[in-house]
């Protein structure tokens, strides 16, 4: 990473990472998961960056956790051995994708139903030695995707096991927030139904940046994937589970027009910040400015309202947002500029942005 | 453009571009314009590609439009050499990009205070021969960027007017959906006092999909931008813009998961439909499905909900998406799928996408 100068020298809209931030988070979460026992597989998707998952392992990680084939390919690529894909792969392209994959490293993905397991199975994972790891995803509560009760997850993970090719790697959720009794009582049914049935559960693993100081809470887990922890952002620190200060992510913009007294236009619009809401109003908190709402985006303006009294702000100021969402922001840019004791030293390639598939 | 095989053999989640229909729509709008002596200068945010905006020119714009510096670089590079960037631009760096680039095309630049024409004319646009030509930008009612009032408008053109290096380029707005009246009110009052004020006012120029197809009933306009007409969305046909079928972007998403007999999951989430709401509940139509609902996303996953009575899709299912708003899922990826005939014929690279200054 070249030097780039100072920040007033920054072409605006970009993304700023506090490198040594980002560290404190890294370490921090990964030092209270230690102490309690339980595996970190943190989840790239936050930072796409490879730089900041190899942060991640150095710090103790037993693995990452992918949520896209094509995330995983690119960290694959960079020489990381262990992921876990979160995700139902589905469809012939995505299977050979898979095996490749499988081939060279060690892959988990989970499943959530019969349909599932039969494409991953007929996919041909005949290495006797490197057979594919599959843990069965639950539901407990989130209501996106996982098998509905215990029941039906060790019904599923008997399936997998006796699958051709495929070996049970364990119970998967990602649990709603505040949902960490949930997870306990799910997880402690299953695996109660898997000892009787006498099949080996490797693997119970949960995730959520939102409850991650209480994942010990679900004593039943032996692993936990949080991905925002690395940033932090608003939707964590209004949730209380973290401060500004603890926010390693921020988008420096610049005051394009003050067309009134009480508001003004900022050059970073949805095409930086997005529009995920995640249950907040407004679209990011600007740094030292409590008495600002950033309460209108279009693509790439965005309107700042003064709460009261007067926005106090002249075109070519320049401003450091938090974004509501960390994880959609990386996801805009190529590269964000990295820094460290707050001065610019390079940039961070965005090498998984936009791996869809 | 390489054949790419049937559509059942691509990899979801991706963007689907249907040429013929895309064509059809510039055709439409581009006939429409030309019957009422109105100049088209298509906004490229919207496809992000260079072969569309090729085809905008075909068809008879007078140029381009583009919001940011990095999007125009691009157009630049690619051979167009006439756009309008509407925006204001603001800084050393963005004024040094702006330079290079009107020493080679005809660039226009919006403004909308003293502060930003006097950035413009400090940046030094010496040659004579290449004066930068700068529009005022008016609010007209959506409150985002703009002068006041006609008063404000015609004080604004008469300094740029008199700033070295600038020439008066005309009056520029981005009016609030259903503002035709409010366009002609302001532009009338503003354009009286540039002829009061001997001050040619070479162009007066409107836009937005919404109000597409009404730029007559403001005469006083000459040149119309529109952006997202091109491909249409899910926002414009809520409005009664266009129907379905004058949609030439949709998302082709794969079921993944069917965890209950009401709802299922798609491989598609807010990193290719994006939370853009544009006014309306959920996030996308699917195609041919008017009683399903796209509820929730997260960034990797689609909640699909049946609005009474069963979801009735399985795993391995595909769905054609058309999203809220196009313009934001073209930023998305790196690479649309371009259709003739309904048949893949190659990809199309968004050469624009992620531009962001």
């Amino acid at each position: 990473m070249d030097a780039l100068g100072n920040l007033d020298d920054l072409d605006t809209p970009c993304v700023l990472v506090d490198l040594d931030q980002a560290e404190v988070n890294i370490v921090r979460h990964q030092a209270y998961l230690a102490s309690h026992g339980i595996a970190a597989r943190p989840h790239i998707k936050t930072h796409k960056t490879v730089e900041l998952a190899r942060a991640q392992i150095a710090a103790g990680a037993v693995g990452l956790t992918c949520q896209k084939l094509g995330e995983a390919e690119v960290m694959a690529a960079a020489g990381f051995t262990d992921i876990l894909l979160t995700y139902n792969i589905v469809g012939a392209r995505k299977l050979a994708r898979l095996k490749a994959l499988n081939a060279h490293i060690r892959v988990g993905v989970v499943a959530d139903s019969a349909a599932v397991v039969e494409g991953l199975a007929t996919a041909g994972f005949s290495d006797p030695a490197r057979p594919l790891r599959v843990l069965v995803e639950c539901d407990t509560g989130a209501r996106r995707c996982g098998v509905a009760d215990p029941a039906a997850a060790a019904a599923l993970a008997r399936r997998i096991q006796a699958a051709p090719g495929l070996s049970f790697g364990g119970l998967m959720t990602y649990p709603p927030n505040g949902g960490t009794a949930a997870v306990q009582a799910f997880m402690g049914d299953a695996r109660a139904l898997l000892d009787a049935a006498g099949l080996p559960c490797p693997t119970i693993t949960s995730g959520g940046s939102p409850d991650m100081w209480r994942a010990h809470e679900a004593p039943v887990i032996t692993e936990y994937r949080a991905g925002t922890y690395i940033y932090n952002d608003r939707s964590l620190v209004e949730r209380g589970v973290c401060s500004w200060s603890d926010c390693a992510l921020c988008v420096l913009a610049t005051v394009v027009s003050v067309p009134a007294a009480d508001r003004a236009v900022i050059d970073a619009g949805s095409k930086v910040l997005t529009t995920d809401p995640m249950g907040l109003t407004g679209h990011g908190h600007v740094m030292g400015r409590s008495d600002l709402a950033i309460d209108r985006l279009s693509e790439e303006h965005g309107c700042v309202q003064a709460m009261g009294g007067s926005v106090g702000l002249s075109v070519g100021q320049r401003l450091r947002i938090v974004p509501n969402h960390a994880c959609v922001v990386s996801n805009m840019v190529d590269r964000a500029v990295a820094l460290r004791n707050g001065v610019p030293v390079g940039e961070l390639a965005i090498a998984a942005r936009g791996r869809v598939t």
